[in-house]
């Protein structure tokens, strides 16, 4: 027990394995999909390299080893997130979506249901999808307002021993599966007592496939991620056993809010694996291309500086986001705060990096032919999903700097 | 003669039947294109449009009284590329590339040229197109770069009393035309003297419609502006007479310069354009929006805040990029430096605060249902094109600043 | 009317009168005070330079023409306080704080109020002071509070024709004058009736010298502007006749918020004259030091461009400053958000923009020796002085844009 | 081996020993110091603490265990230093340019020279200074000038078995010493070939005290650190024993440039120390005070983002500091560059966040009874010293982003 930086033997080997796969299946990808002109074809023909990524085993290293994956940790997570989402950002999130989409039962499910619906996502094979279903139309940064502000539209009611569901969700990854009749599980963050305070009155309940009702309204033509899909789509009468309610009835806001804590340390490293595509991008440029002139741009001084300011960021994104993981996985008092630490600051500091490198390639980074354009098409949803960091990350901030036992040497274990 | 800030009568109607065209023609133009898979495709759809732009007399309105035109100086083009550019950034820029190919001859053309080169931009009628040939594949930042550096690369020899000129360019909008077989005017920077120094050895050759020899390799699918056309073309053989020569033999780097002088005052209300359609959206959204809570989330002082710092960057950008356009109207000492300033900072400024009013947004403006993704990538070439900020414009402050005779308060007239 | 950024000859010949009064006597000041060690001392020996000013007439250029001075509106104070302010802060702040001290009364009184009160500020001689006293010890960001919100903690209440001061202030220029016994004029926000919403709860009186019972608690030792007096004092049972009331009764915050619209265009300005000194002063360092090197270091890349974006947001800071003393002036309808935003804007550039000067300087701008620590030691009380841009003037924009009458476009006059 | 945030046991008392230490004896240190007129009066009267720090054995603490100390390494004394300087940075600075002094002796000396000069600075007692004499009067940005430039100014001639220096130096800690007579030891930088090239010229000379012609030229008053001693002295005919030149003759450069890696990695965590006591009291305030309303300030939601942005920065800052300070002590092959970085990104950080912060405090914050405008006049020097992070530090980055084999993921461990 000491401060180190070393990846052990474990983590290096993720880390070469997972490198080794981005470049042979992922770095080719997007040929696939990028000229297809709907996001759900775009999406439909990642099917294959998904396959592979669970095939290679991508998937169970996300499933912690206790619910028979083999994860041990948010940090392992990091390390091989890193690696695929900076060659492929789309069908890496297709992955992390599916993961995000599991967190829930793996974090309050019961053993059986454990069991029960985490089986297909431990095998190496099919395209199993998860997705995590929060967001709604009309926003949701107010999921935990009181009337008469909507906080969670969506409801189920409980009938004969079935929970039977009707809302509308935005924004779930892969949450209408690769045939829109709906991923293979789905949690939904759903109304099941309306007359309860906001604390008591939410739930999750998991929706299995095959279900019935799940209704596609279109898939988001998004800014970025084209080879993801974002759908909008109704649950329509959607009916599920008592038993699929996962964690306390009424705990559903309370086991949102900690399913998301592990994914906003993560954030924190999708911006670091952009930025470090962008960069060596940018960095490969500048040693190369001379733009009319004598010697390649990277001698000219703003180049070089602009360059370094880069790098710089870079690193300051990734030790914190590491640091966040590092909590989460000890179980930190202070893991909340470093987790949506690490996801405002590596969200925020990605868009800004990577405008920059923009700048130092100059117009032709305009052109789709060459990455950067893209990356930053990509690195412009994670300050704003995952919870927004204007309307819903800050404000957790907030509110912790509020409470009066807040301590500001607890991040760094020196309180 | 005093400091203000009032437009005049002529330039309050030019501003007025600027947004009633806008709102009238450009509001829905993009509805015609937008879906078009390639950047050609989405080009010719945006032709009926200009050429009711062009037969609204907004070409015109470009172009100076004294070459038989409706315009009277920079502010007034400022005025009217506002309200233009912030409903419809894409053929807005169609017109404005189109004069900016025209301004080699309105600066440095003979009047025979002048009057036989502009007259088909001068009618209301039609869909004349010209272009500015600067920039070239493997980048131009180093135009005047002594040898080895390769400078311009394009070449003219004199034949018979014919230019004969061949090369590539790039990122020239409109250059090959509605019909690959180039713009009506085309105005080549090329080196007419190879064995001279750079300040002697460019030229400036109009490429009169029709010419042989112009070569389409690509449209560009770019970044953003998505129904403009930057292609990436060549020059094979293209033949010109000698009387098509603009300006001083050897004159081609000034007289490019002196073009882009007046362009960087405007990129400025460019991206005021921009952001102010950004402004409104998310003004607008803040005012209605609820997203699940109680109030409208203009409430909340983090998004009040938001607003009103990107109000006030609008604010600054605009004054400033005035102040640069009078400068240049009235070919002030400082004009160089301010325009300059203008674009870079209204370029810069622009992106960042349209980035900034996403987050305000959230996650729903990461949907290109909404206008804000639309609107960053446009402002993102804003400051990599028109002489990348990096790369030329700081390279040319930073050029004066050296100069012994440079005073710091000769660009607000108290030196 | 028309678009334009030359000054007509008077605002010219101001600029140079004041330009020379500060080469000639200004520049000069500092080492009469600098090196006592106490804000009083300093202060006082400021006196016979501030006796200079008044005596060349720069106090009457401020009192407007219509109440018997020679000022023809704000944006001759922003030429003449950029020469002056620049050169000397702290004096040239005791003379703006003495305008501002008049405000109320300006804008206000009656004109028996104004003949009476106004008087001496009129002269040429002598060394008035005046002060505006709305900031109290703990706080004044809220002084609209309704209760229990203390706001307004000064009371007056009148006993026999005549109100009785009591309560205490803070941050008021000048406030106890030369010997401790007040200002010639101070206004006075304070509580007339206690019972009263705080829209009609507060009044302004004007306390004229000599008046028993003011109390010098401390001068503050402030961070910068150290031959500046900011006072902290009390009232005590200062007394005051009927008639000093100025205005409606009832109707201090009113007034007092009218007074600091002026003064927030014009702190625009302040920004503009600190960034102009420091910048010149990093120039000719640039362009004269080597720093053990071969060149002058403004041949380094990163010297020249951090020197050109300084340059850059100093003239956007002007314009967005003179755009917002022009709609004061004009009494435009976008006055108040226009001034807002050059205060909020120029006090953070200056702040930024000194602070990236003194990393160009380098080391040698720790050393107060040089003029750049003192400069920006200045520059930090921007922002947080005349109504802090957080706590107050960030707020009043929002409740602007809260507004339903608010229109983006009424700023550049484009509604 | 494995990534870590946790502080061993050691470490864990030491941060506890140096916070009480800082508490009991720093705590009250400024009061003794604080209102005397020079800068050498101030230092002096720091001396008692000083001595108390020694006595307490916290100059031990920062000299290696082989060397005869009690220093594991870099994260030990970053933790230290945490502690120390956000209590007093003026004291802990003379401690920590003491540590720099010896330096060059603990990286390049024999085991005679260690033994021999850091002898006094083992005891715990007493008041040994030391300082690392680098910079000189002209600057040193260029210190590897070839020649016209100066480069190194002060010369060192071996006569007879000595060497007689003369120079001239500015900005060394304590160099003069408590008595003007000089440091206990002066590692000095001169030029000892003058006809080598700079790589091969210029070697390190310790200078032992007592020794004649150390020359105090003047006590600069700086900015901030008002209790430290940066004096501007000359070496006149100053002669120390051929015995006392550190490491190769020639090698002064590198063996300088490899002292200040270390350095580097620490200023990083200077800034940590000066934001966390900003911030400590900042969020005192904005929890107790109410600046005239009903609730805390930390109530409006602008005060509680502008704190949580705060927070994020400091703990991004300290874990890339820890990053660097690892890597120094492991010997990794990216410990220059990461060490440069944490030197930049928290200088630089360290300005800004105090800064934001001093506007969350709003106008009081310009009083000197609060601690955050010493915080930031402290703080301005970090940028600026220990290698200006303009003119050296991202001068170095940008040479090792140049270099062939530099590869981005050496840092992170991932290459």
């Amino acid at each position: 027990m000491a401060i180190d930086f070393t990846l052990n033997a474990r983590q290096r080997e993720l880390q070469l394995d997972a490198r080794q796969f981005a470049r042979e299946v992922l770095s080719g990808a997007k040929a696939s999909y990028e000229k297809l002109p709907s996001p759900e074809e775009r999406f439909l023909a990642t099917r294959p390299i998904y396959e592979a990524m669970v095939r290679a085993g991508f998937l169970r290293k996300c499933i912690p080893i206790p619910a028979g994956g083999e994860n041990a940790g948010l940090i392992d997570m990091a390390i091989m997130a890193e690696e695929l989402y900076s060659v492929n950002s789309s069908i890496t999130l297709t992955l992390l979506g599916t993961v995000l989409g599991l967190l829930p039962i793996l974090l309050g499910g019961t053993p059986e249901q454990c069991g029960r619906l985490l089986a297909p996502f431990l095998k190496k094979s099919g395209a199993p999808l998860a997705g995590f279903c929060s967001s709604e139309p009309g926003g949701s940064a107010n999921a935990a307002s009181p009337p008469p502000g909507e906080g969670v539209r969506t409801t189920a009611k409980l009938r004969d021993g079935h929970w039977v569901i009707n809302g509308r969700k935005k924004w779930v990854s892969s949450a209408t599966g690769w045939d829109r009749g709906g991923a293979d599980v789905l949690c939904v963050v759903c109304r099941t007592d309306p007359d309860a305070s906001p604390e008591k009155a939410m739930s999750i309940i998991a929706v299995e496939r095959p279900a019935a009702g799940i209704v596609l309204e279109r898939a988001i033509d998004a800014v970025g991620h084209r080879g993801h899909l974002s759908p909008q789509f109704g649950l329509e009468n959607v009916t599920m056993p008592d038993g699929n309610l996962i964690g306390e009835r009424g705990g559903g806001l309370a086991l949102s809010s900690a399913s998301f804590t592990g994914t906003a340390a993560l954030v924190g490293i999708l911006g670091v694996a952009l930025m470090r595509a962008a960069f060596e991008f940018a960095l490969h440029f500048a040693r190369t291309e001379r733009r009319g002139g004598i010697d390649p741009i990277i001698e000219h001084q703003a180049v070089g500086y602009a360059l370094a300011d880069a790098k710089m960021k870079i690193e300051s994104t990734r030790y914190l986001s590491w640091r966040a993981c590092h909590a989460v996985d000890t179980q930190h008092p202070a893991a909340d705060e470093l987790a949506i630490q690490a996801k405002i600051y590596g969200s925020e500091t990605a868009v800004a990096v990577i405008t920059d490198l923009m700048r130092v390639v100059g117009i032709d980074s305009y052109d789709n032919e060459l990455p950067l354009g893209e990356l930053l098409r990509d690195a412009l949803v994670l300050p704003i999903f995952d919870g927004g960091n204007m309307g819903i990350r800050r404000r957790q901030l907030h509110a912790m700097l509020k409470r009066s036992d807040y301590h500001p040497l607890t991040a760094s274990g020196a309180a």
